[in-house]
Parts: C-alpha cells; structure tokens; sequence
C-alpha cells in the first residue's frame, strides 16, 4: 500500500490543546498535545515533543484548541434556501403560511444546492456530521458524498402523503446505507406523532428492523403538542412512540420540549438505543419551551446538541447553541452554577455521539475514534487573555474561529478555506432560485399544523 | 479652511442597505442608499446614483448593511484582563470570592491596557460608544481618546471607600467632562444601592446637579436584591434611588432583573432623563433573571442593550446581546411573536441612544446625526440567501462580520483592520500581566456583596 492511499495517510496535530476526557472521565483541556492519525483514525494523543517518524503530514496546532467534530443532531439542511422568510410568527402559522407553503415549490436541485449551502455553514462552523430530516434525500447524500462530511439520514414521511412516500423513504434508507465510504448511515424518518397516524408509525419500526436502521423523529415539541395528545387520545407523544413500538428501535428524538416527568421514566427504559435532540435556538426563538435538559441527563438518557433547520434557527451554527444551553438551562434553574462548562462540552460532544447511537466512534478524541477533528483558533481578541480555554470555547467562540476540518482523517478546511466543495459555484446556484424560492402559494401547502 | 481638517471632511457610504426609521418611523432597510457625511455628522442619506462633488471619499457599501455604530450602555470595559476567572459561580461567590479579591492586584496600568482590549473587542464588533463604570478612570479616558471612540465614563465609588474615593469620582467627571474632543462625557457613579449608603447617593446627587451631570448605577440587579431591600427597610432598589434623589438626574440603571410593577411606576416618571441598560447575557449566565424589557418599552421607559463586564459576559459583543434579547424574551413569553425583527433593532440602536439621554445625536441613521456608522458585511455564509436582511442583523450577524466603523465620520476600522490602535502591543501587554491577575488573595477583597 503506497503512503499515498487514504488508509495509510498519516498525519500530526503538532502542539495543540486537546478537549480529552480527564482521568474521572470529566472532560478537561490538556496542554501542548500531539494527536496523531493514522488513515480514518486518531492512533495515538501525547504530549508533544517526541519526534515524528517520516512522511507524517504536519498540521500545527499553537494556539489552537482540538476538539471532536461537532454533532449536529438535527437539522433540515437545505432550508437554508429559506434563512429569514419566517421570522416573528407562531408556529401555527410557521408551518402553515411558510413552511409548507415554500416547501411546495421544492425541486430536486433546490434540495441538492440548498444541502451544499448548508454544508459549507457547517463546515465553516467546525459541525462533521449532520442528522437530517428532509425529503429528495438523494440529493442530500449526494451532496454529503461531495463535501467529505459525515451524516445521518432520513427521508421525511408523513401520513398525509402516504404509503407511497414511506416505500420511497425505506429505499433510501436501504440506497445510502453505508454510503459515501461509510460515512452515510440511513433512517427512517416519520416527521412526528401528529402529522403520522399510528399505522405509519408501526410501518417505519417495521422498515427499521427490516433494513437494520434507526428512526430519526420529532416529538412533544412543546408543550401544547404534548396537550393536545393527551386530550385527544390519553397518550403524550412519547407514550404514542412507545405503543408503535419505535422506541424500541434505536430512535433519536427531536426537541423534547414538551416532555412530561412519565415520558422520561418511559426514555430511561430505552435509553441505550434513545437519544434526544436538542436544538436551543429554535425552542427559544419559537417559544417551545426548552427540554428538560438536566433532568434528561440525570436519568441517563443521552442528550445532544441541535441547530435544526436554518428558517427557524437562522444559522447551522453548534458554537452558538452550545452557549444558547448554557445560558437558557441557567436562566431558567435562576441558578449560574448548573450547567457548568465541561458538562456544556461533554453535552455538544460525547453527548451528541451518544443520541446518534454512534458514541463508540464519534464525539470523543481519544485512540480508535474516527479522526473527525476542529482546530479552534483562540488568537482572536474576544479570547484574550485566555485564562479558561473550556471557558473561552463555551462563551467566547464563534464559529468564524474555526480554523481546521477534518472528516476520517481528511482536511475538509484549513485556515478557513474550504477544500472539497466549490463556494462560489454554491452560492451562485442559491442566488439564482431565490425569487422563486421565496413564492408562497395560498392555501397550497404540503400538510396542514393541527397538533 | 482646508480640505484636510475633520471639519471639512466628505466621505460617502455608497450604495450600502441603510437601517434607517420608515414613514411611521419603525425601522427599516433602505436599499441602495448613499450616505453623506460631512466633518463628524452625517448630511444627507438618499438613493444611490447621484454624482458626487469632486473630493469626496467614498466607502463602496455594496453588500453591506450600514447602521448605527451600537452603544454598550453598561460595560466594566477594562475587566477584559479578568475574562474567563469566574466562571459557574453564584453571584455571592461572583463578587466576593472572585471579582473583588481579583481587583486587589489593579494597577493603573492594568486598567489602561484592559481598556484597550475592550476597546479593539468593541470596535471589532461594531461598538462605538460605552458607558463605562469602572476604577482609575482618567486611564479608560485616555485609553478612549487615543482609540477614537466615544463613551460615557463614571468613576465606581463605595461607600466602603469613603468619601475621598467620592470626591475623586467628582473630580474626574469634571476633569473629562466634554473631553477627546467632545466623545466623553461623564457622570457620577455610585455602584448600587446594596453598596453605597443613602447619604453617598444624596452626595452623587449634589455633584451631578453641581457638575451638570448624570449618574451611573447598578440597581435591582436580580429580585434576590430587590428583596433584601424591601425586608431590611421597606423599600425597593428603585425607591431608594428615588428617596435619594437620583431619579431626579439623568440617570442609567443597569440591569433591573429585580424591578417591581411599582418600580416601573416610579421610573415612568422619570422616563425623560432614566433609562434601563440591559445585558441580556450577563442576566442570563448569572441568573439574575431578566429585565421585563417589554413592559418598561410598554411604559415609555428607555431600555438599552449592554454586554456588562467580559468577567461576568466573557464577551463584549452586542450582536450577541442583541440576539440573546430576542431568543430571552421570546422563551420567557413563550411566544415567538414578541420582540419582533424591527423592535430588537430599535433597542439596540434607539434605545440605547436613549437610554444614555443621547438620542437626539446618536442611534440613528439621520441627517444632523452623529456620523457614527458601522457597516456590516453580509456576504458571510451565514447570510445566504439573503431574503431579510433585518433578520440576518439580528439571528445570524456575528462581530466579526464588521466590515468598517466609523466615529464623527473618521474611519476606525476598514475592511476589519483597525486604524487607530497597534493591535499587538496591546495583547502582549494585557499577555505579559495574566499570571499576576489572576492571582486571588484570600480573605483580600476591595469590598463585601451582602445584598
């Protein structure tokens, strides 16, 4: 095998700060590290000095925080193309005079330039793995097969489209399974308990163990969806995902604002295969309500971090959310010593694997995980001096401070330069549907919001 | 007079998006606007196209959004050197463990080269003026006057310090009043009633009265405060300040996380010369709650928008402020249809301006006003596409999408590189003090928190 493949690509971060697991296992910031990788893996974490053995690509890293790359769990990538046309409105009238509305006008193309769009955000933002819900999947996978990401993937379902619709979102799933280099995993995708009857719901568990997936869901968005269950049918939204029998599938969750102290008892029972999503941004600025993060986390089921979708979150940017849960899990407890900086990492990192199902590879630097790495750059002036490198990563960072990207070992950005996706190219194709793209046809929607 | 004196200076904004108010003077995004400025004010703000007059500069705005350079109403500018020391700690352990012990160790020269930290931080991210209340503040001044930008300074007293440290505060008010040229102003600063003794605010008093001037003070931080007050004497914060005498100066209140309906009442009142600073971040991480920022508007009250101290926000950015006011007052509401795009903006702009009683020459985009400008650079990924870009100031504007600041129409930062300040010495300066600052003296603290 020639030193030219990818699997004997080696490379050193030389001299950097690395985000590792401390000896409690409490994540801490370890000074002046070399991390070492060997093809699509970190081989070896040490302090840096020792001499590097021939053919070893340098990246310097003075200066510069390591830190795995960021999860986002889930996100609707390509509504990128509809950043700001829904601000200020209920979600009543978010999904029913936008969202659906807009997403009329969808083309497969919208969906594959959008994804681009998207995915350069992303990247730009240190994020190298994505969940995404959405529909014209192929075009998504397609998308992240191009920019060398890695990604979560399911075709949205609804019942009102459907068992047509279904059958094409379990051929995805089974299409892009271990796709682009096994860097694709597959779901399915029901959009959530109350735009899905309990027919469908059944039908995507079935699908699951078929095809050997998980399900990627929204459910008790706020606490109004959870009401409206309950008065309806005398089940909240996760007692609905438990009779239908997908939490008994590897499941993750979105949201989770209007999760009732039961449904948690009822999480912790499946919490090795059920993670939960949480995008602050949006349940702050759609007034959902936030999950119950603290009470999650201390029961043990898994909780990751979340953009979700850029018209109602505005930006794909993790360093903003992890911050937006420190601050809105603060300011809710009125108590500024919960939610302390290494759980806000371990939550935007470990945490995020964890609910993905995917903690054994991902989320963590350490020996035998995939080589998805941030270098954050800490000379800017919002960083100085640097007293607290964890505290500087949790308030001070912007996603403009990430310098370095790296998917399974291969740069995807060095010193903000994007290396596998043609910028110009991507926002050229965005501009140029833009108009369209802003249309809203009255009355014609793709479903209707009645929780 | 010749072309070269500020005076008869004449720049051009050409062609940028100007946030300007509309025809029912709710804000607004004008499209394709020049903007003149001749000497310190702007003249004129009309559609581009026109021919300009021979020696004018001009400043290509083509995308890029020009507003008004943003005003920190409540900031600890120098307290930058701390960033990061006290993080996850009640505000108790805040003041009496970590900040006071901490401020032990200033010396002048501490003060002066955190200032100017502050000041590259604030000028990077689009702030031109600070209401700044802090120790040894003839180095702030100075520190301003070299930078080039505006702010109003108050001298901290104590009553712990006695009223020698009053008479110094008097002093230095008087001494900086009108002074870099006009861009300071002044004003007595007692640090919050919790603090400061009945006879030290009626002392504070007589010297703004005596002086000209208003008075700075933190009050009803958090209800903690304003409960302790209420049980130990019967009166709120804000009564006290009335009591005193200091609603009757021009004066701004920062926080007001604890202000009571009655209290609102009382600053009603007052609301042509009081104002409210908000720092939404600070509130958030420690706590404290948050002011009812829409029932102060409601009630004609001005309400700003404020970073605090970076040891408290660990950063001063008001892009950030901005957006953490919408997504705060949304959640806490839970109704994503208040704080609308238009309102934040107006807050952070108008308010502010109005807050600090400089309404009538700062926070708008008008002719006669203050040419203090900032222009913002929406060609960020982030922005695209870019339906509304009032929506991208406020949900995915970040500070270092700053393009160009300018203070009485002369240029402080252009194309992100700053005109007035050697970056470099500035940080290795701050660098070269960071072991000593961050010692802490236990036991040593300048003054005790007992609300």
């Amino acid at each position: 095998m020639s030193a030219s493949t990818p699997e004997a690509r080696q490379t050193c971060i030389r001299d950097c700060d690395a985000l590792v697991p401390g000896a409690s296992g409490v994540l801490t910031l370890a000074r002046h590290q070399d991390i070492l990788i060997q093809g699509s893996r970190i081989s070896e974490i040490r302090p840096t000095g020792a001499p590097l053995a021939p053919g070893v690509e340098v990246l310097e890293g003075q200066r510069m925080i390591a830190m795995p790359g960021l999860i986002n769990t889930h996100a609707h990538v390509s509504m990128v193309i509809f950043r700001g046309l829904a601000e200020d409105v209920s979600i009543e009238r978010w999904f029913n005079d936008f969202i659906w509305p807009l997403e009329n006008n969808l083309t497969d193309a919208d969906v594959y330039w959008g994804a681009m769009l998207g995915l350069i955000e992303m990247i730009e933002g240190g994020i190298t793995t994505v969940a995404d819900h959405y529909f014209s999947m192929d075009e998504v996978a397609r998308a992240v097969e191009g920019a060398g990401t890695r990604a979560h993937l399911g075709w949205t379902a609804f019942s009102s489209r459907g068992y047509q619709e279904l059958a094409r979102t379990a051929s995805f799933a089974e299409r892009w399974k271990g796709g682009a280099e096994g860097r694709i995993t597959t779901c399915m995708a029901p959009h959530a308990p109350y735009t899905c009857d309990d027919g469908l719901l059944r039908a995507c568990v079935g699908h699951a163990n078929r095809l050997g997936v998980g399900i990627h869901i929204h459910a008790a968005e706020d606490m109004n969806q959870t009401l409206a269950s309950v008065n309806r049918r005398g089940l909240s939204p996760i007692q609905v995902l438990q009779d239908t029998g997908v939490l008994g599938v590897p499941t993750l969750i979105a949201h989770g604002g209007g999760l009732l102290p039961q449904d948690i008892e009822l999480l912790v029972r499946h919490r090795a295969h059920v993670g939960i999503a949480h995008a602050p941004k949006t349940s702050l600025k759609l007034g959902m309500g936030l999950a119950p993060v603290r009470a999650l986390r201390k029961a043990g089921v898994p909780v990751g971090l979340a953009t979700d979708g850029a018209v109602s979150s505005n930006t794909l940017d993790l360093f903003e959310a992890l911050r937006l849960l420190a601050l809105s899990q603060k300011h809710d407890a009125l108590d500024s010593e919960v939610m302390p900086l290494a759980e806000v990492l371990d939550i935007a990192t470990r945490g995020s694997a964890a609910a993905l199902g995917m903690g054994d590879r991902l989320g963590t630097l350490a020996p035998g995980y995939q080589a998805d790495i941030v270098l954050v750059d800490t000379r800017g002036t919002h960083w100085q001096p640097l007293h607290d490198p964890m505290a500087g990563l949790v308030y001070s960072a912007r996603a403009s401070d990430v310098h370095t990207v790296m998917v399974d070992g291969r740069l995807l950005l060095r010193d903000r330069r994007l290396l596998t996706i043609d910028k110009e190219r991507v926002l050229a194709e965005v501009a140029s549907g833009m108009e369209r793209l802003a249309q809203r046809v009255p009355g014609s929607r793709i479903q209707h919001y009645r929780p």
